[in-house]
């Protein structure tokens, strides 16, 4: 569905404060977080809700109307300025025009309000705001300059009065492993792939402690000094059982912390006795929207461990992997961002990221603390835009937009671009070989200039003339030194960085493949430099490869644009099909073909992350460079079609839009494209564009 | 005690993100109030602490040492960057050196810890941060330019493991009524004097609502429809009482809210009775430091009532007054700070009520919204630097003065002066005939020019050396301006506005007393125009009289200032005599002796508050210009006296120092000093400077 702005709904619905309700959730989330039974939030700061909030609205009612009503928190009633005794459940609201406020404070959850009537109920047209500045005079006068800041209300599925927000919980299905093993003191259970969840534990008999080993691996799991993740439990004489990471009771036999793994092993005090060890499987309920499907079955299942890995990573934001950090992590989510379009078109959970991401004023830091990952956040936001077409959104969060781009351009250097300041982490990539993070990245300035175009278009989607007029001008005086500095028409490719004293690239700076493959798909390059950088760079093996499914995602997606599906498909089947060989069950943080081990990252023996969602990117090369699908006007009120075989035989599949989907089918002879929504442009090569009015089915043979 | 900086105690004490516990009890007090039975907190922002916080010290142990643990919030506990299991509440500290980081998470209340051991203990050395930046690269390694903030730890007086900082409560004491008179439906029970605290039911049988309405006066507890406040108490069948407003229960009999009255009326249903009531009386426990006496009893009397005023308004924070907002307000706090110097000289409050007041950043509005309350804000905290000599107090709050000044400078006009914006609050006083609030108004740009000052002394003590330049700069600049723009040689005074395009005073513009007071006692005109000042406005009947206690206060002051004590006595006798012989137990919000109804104002029959911190003034003119004594150096290292009689025949009493007392006497013939500390200099007209070495007694005769 479109939610092209905050309409009145038919229901009611639990409201906030907009983006509170997703900080607090995400410290939540981020806080679940454990290294080996120690609790580990993020290092970042963790913002909070506001406290007290106050929701408004205007009633004209037709006759009298008795509404009942709930918070979460302490709260007053205004009827036309005047307070209402205590905190009253119903409420007999006057016919008439009138005003109705409401005050909530909450310290511990964020304040929510939930009223329904036969007319009148809480939903995304209310106001609220965190500051009324409501003074009066001596007279008792309120005043007339408040100068407010009212923001529309945020809500999400909360649609009857018990459904608390704060209680808030994903789904759980119960699933038993599939074998158990005796191995030394303990047990090996093998959940058959990839999951998460909670144990599940039946048949408890005696005192003392049950020791968890999770495992992604096999070795991991029986690898009690160095698993990432463990926990201990205690079962106590009355027969219940207790978390002592937490100190937190179990409920029914299920432990309190979620955990990913396939393997665990478990060992318990001679005191103790467990009859069987099932789980707690724990999942965001999604539409699978897109579909693809093709003659090679190595490619289907890859799109299909791509929908498992993603599906594992989409929960109540997109987080990065399952089983370590589970943190939302800004260029992680953004690939997750567009992989979703192709797969779930689940807007909610791209908004709540979004606001979780981004926190609340003041800004005293980087996204995640990652220069790069600020850039990302704001590119995210367009193309939210464009994909779903929801304005709105980009109204509502606009003012935390502009507070994170001044905050940015505070950090410029007198050439206006970016450098690693103190506190700065300069990410760009996990890379085998070191890379230079000092001086000025031309991979950082790429994005930098992705995002002053970014604000310049949301800027617009806002309203805001001024802003719109002034990063159009940033965004182009930066973009107009991009190539001065960072071309080297020698070596045919942008080089890596070059000191902030220096105006032209040097001819023994580095040369990585970052800017040269974002340089290609944002076209910052023209047609010639393009066809340079794929010969000198991108297929250059003297360059430097790319080694995570993160960068590897670009490295395609920059092939693609050029046209070379055939060796994009090549090489994801060597990649990504590397991983399947090595038998992943979901895609890894990290790959390397040549490694002998696939297990270890950052120094430590089971530190890499076997469910990460970066890995899942074929699910966004199938979708928009094989179906070739892409929006070109908001929410697909238009979008092209430029479908690839890249050497398969046959393709077919659907690719969702806010309302409907866009279904193909592609042979070697003929192109069959059917829409529910917008109109389509077909472009096949050698041929003139094609349209696809919504509704008709399109049928090309070539 | 002087505080000069956060040493190390020698006993361990809980602690905290600095000023965050105080903005938490702040939202706590501030939302306490009601009105007519409904929740009623500020219409200002209400920020909240920081949720995860990481504490850190270093240790270095001769042995190894076991310490106890226990912190508000989930936490973790690293040991040299190694996380341990769990959440332990013993450690075991190794021999050496070594670094000691623990992580709280908490939403609700601050995150706080407590650590206690032989040598070990959390205390004010210990650092904070609440984002401490710490990322890894990919072979593990830890950043090293994390730019982290870290803050000194915050701390009062919970020096227990059982005393949880959340868990605080003011003390209470049982206290009876003087009097029950049965009148119409119910019973009127008299306190015999203005008193705050819980009603405490006795003997109450049977079930239904018990209806309270309470007054300051008897006429406001009798009137059921206008008292400002009243509570229902619903008797249940087994016995237990629940308060209606807030859905809270009783504990033993007494309601959890608390109270300002000195009158109750209790009407009940049919189907209840109660056999007694009474009340906890509840206060914040504090040493009377200060003293005065004389020969007249009235005066005795001003300061015996101005102690209970202050006493009543010194609380968790200094609150304006007791009954009605009973709300932290910068420009009341700022006069509670004064007279509180001359009284319990307690820092804490003072300290609690500067961090509560000014909340956390983003700053959005004025304090209290109010342009003058927010340059009382920063006035404030030289002062107490100056009285106590803790110059770390300044150093830790001098950020959040920053970003304060940035606000105030970002809202000035061309000339560099403040007018009221959208949002502005532009208060002054409330004046019996209205005032322009329009243009540069003379008042806030003294306060504005005065604020700046402050601020290049804070920034010195600070070690901000180019702010303090700065600050310098701008404070000249604007003090340069004052006189050309406000000052009116025909008529002798500073007018009251210009507007902002004019650049000099039109001889239409009003004069009020406001700005003329301020320059004198700011020393911002010369000897000549002050002369002229208390002829042609302080003197002057046809100028618009003062009828708030708060702003009498500086207009005494600019007296005494001018050595009218013996004018400011009569005003005193006068003024507030005026209150005590209407029946005053504590002084009041306002007061115009010529008035016939002294409860009502805002437009409500009795909005007006009758313990009101800013009517103790009384406390401060005696302390400040009677025993004529100040601090001349931080912490009294050298202190100034000039006494005055001001027409008494004796006067006597303490001003206490931080860590002693000034004990004064004095009658026609000798003044008779002597002090525990500092470098006393006593001036008598006519004389040359006496001077007073701390611990020897100075007796002259003149």
């Amino acid at each position: 569905m479109t939610n092209q702005q905050n309409s009145a709904n038919s229901t009611a619905t639990w409201i906030w404060y907009p983006g509170d309700y997703e900080i607090w959730l995400g410290n939540k989330v981020n806080n679940r977080r454990t290294d080996r039974g120690a609790f580990f939030p993020p290092f970042w700061k963790q913002d909070s809700h506001y406290v007290t909030v106050e929701f408004s609205t205007t009633l004209s009612l037709a006759k009298e109307e008795t509404v009942t009503l709930a918070a979460e928190g302490k709260y007053n009633i205004k009827i036309d300025g005047k307070m209402l005794f205590g905190m009253p459940s119903r409420l007999v609201l006057p016919a008439g025009e009138h005003k109705l406020n409401i005050k909530v404070w909450n310290q511990l959850t964020p304040p929510a309000l939930f009223v329904e009537g036969e007319t009148v109920h809480t939903d995304g047209t209310w106001k609220v705001t965190n500051e009324d500045k409501e003074w009066i005079d001596d007279s008792g006068k309120a005043s007339d300059t408040s100068a407010s800041v009212y923001m529309d209300a945020g809500y999400w599925n909360f649609n009857t009065i018990d459904e608390l927000p704060s209680q808030f919980k994903l789904t759980r299905q119960h699933q038993e492993p599939v074998a158990m093993e005796p191995k030394s003191n303990g047990r090996l259970y093998d959940f058959g792939k990839e999951t998460f969840g909670y144990l599940h534990f039946d048949g408890v008999k005696g005192t003392g402690i049950i020791y968890v080993y999770y495992g992604e691996s096999a070795e991991e799991a029986q690898d009690k000094d160095f698993c990432e993740t463990l926990d201990q439990f205690e079962v106590k004489q009355d027969g219940t059982m207790v978390d002592l990471q937490s100190n937190t009771p179990f409920t029914d036999g299920i432990t309190p912390n979620n955990k990913a793994f396939r393997y665990v092993y478990i060992e318990c005090d001679d005191t103790v006795t467990v009859d069987r060890v099932s789980m707690e499987y724990e999942y965001l309920p999604v539409d699978i929207r897109g579909s693809f499907k093709c003659n090679d079955e190595e490619v289907n299942q890859m799109w299909n461990i791509g929908i498992y890995t993603l599906h594992l990573t989409t929960r109540e934001f997109f987080i990065d992997g399952i089983k370590r950090d589970r943190w939302t992590w800004s260029g992680d989510a953004y690939q997750s961002y567009l992989m979703n379009y192709y797969l779930f078109f689940n807007s909610e959970c791209v908004k709540r990221t979004t606001w979780q991401l981004r926190g609340k004023d003041p800004v005293t830091a980087h996204i995640n603390t990652i220069m790069d990952y600020t850039f990302y956040w704001f590119m995210g936001i367009y193309d939210y835009y464009l994909y779903t077409g929801d304005a709105h959104f980009v109204t509502q969060i606009y003012p935390r937009m502009q507070t994170l781009m001044e905050y940015v351009l505070g950090r410029t250097n007198s050439n206006g671009m970016v450098e690693g300041q103190s506190g700065d982490w300069v990410f760009v990539d996990w890379s085998p070989k070191p890379m230079s993070k000092q001086g000025e990245l031309s991979f950082e300035q790429i994005l930098l200039c992705k995002s002053l175009e970014t604000m310049a278009l949301c800027a617009e989607i806002a309203g805001e003339g001024d802003d719109h007029l002034r990063f159009e001008r940033l965004a182009n005086h930066l973009r107009k030194q991009l190539l001065p500095t960072f071309w080297d028409a020698t070596r045919h490719a942008l080089v890596h960085s070059v000191p902030s004293d220096c105006r032209m690239p040097s001819t023994d700076a580095a040369i990585t493949r970052y800017a040269n493959m974002f340089a290609i798909f944002f076209d910052y390059l023209d047609e010639q430099q393009k066809k340079e950088v794929m010969e000198h760079v991108l297929h250059n093996d003297a360059i430097m490869p790319i080694t995570t499914p993160y960068m590897r995602f670009y490295e395609m997606e920059a092939m693609c644009k050029m046209g070379e599906q055939a060796d994009v498909l090549r090489q994801m089947k060597d990649y990504w099909g590397g991983m399947i060989r090595n038998g992943a069950t979901t895609f890894w943080e990290a790959y390397d073909p040549n490694a002998e081990n696939h297990l270890s990252m950052y120094g430590r023996p089971y530190g890499k992350s076997l469910c990460h969602a970066w890995g899942a990117s074929p699910i966004y090369l199938l979708g928009r460079y094989f179906m070739g699908v892409e929006p070109t006007k908001p929410g697909y009120e238009e979008y092209d079609v430029r479908p690839s075989l890249g050497g398969l035989k046959w393709i077919e599949g659907s690719v969702p839009t806010p309302n409907g989907a866009i279904v193909l089918r592609m042979d070697e002879n003929r192109i069959i494209i059917k829409s529910t929504e917008g109109l389509g442009h077909l472009h096949l090569p050698g041929r003139d564009v094609i349209d696809i009015p919504a509704g008709e089915m399109v049928s090309i043979e070539y």
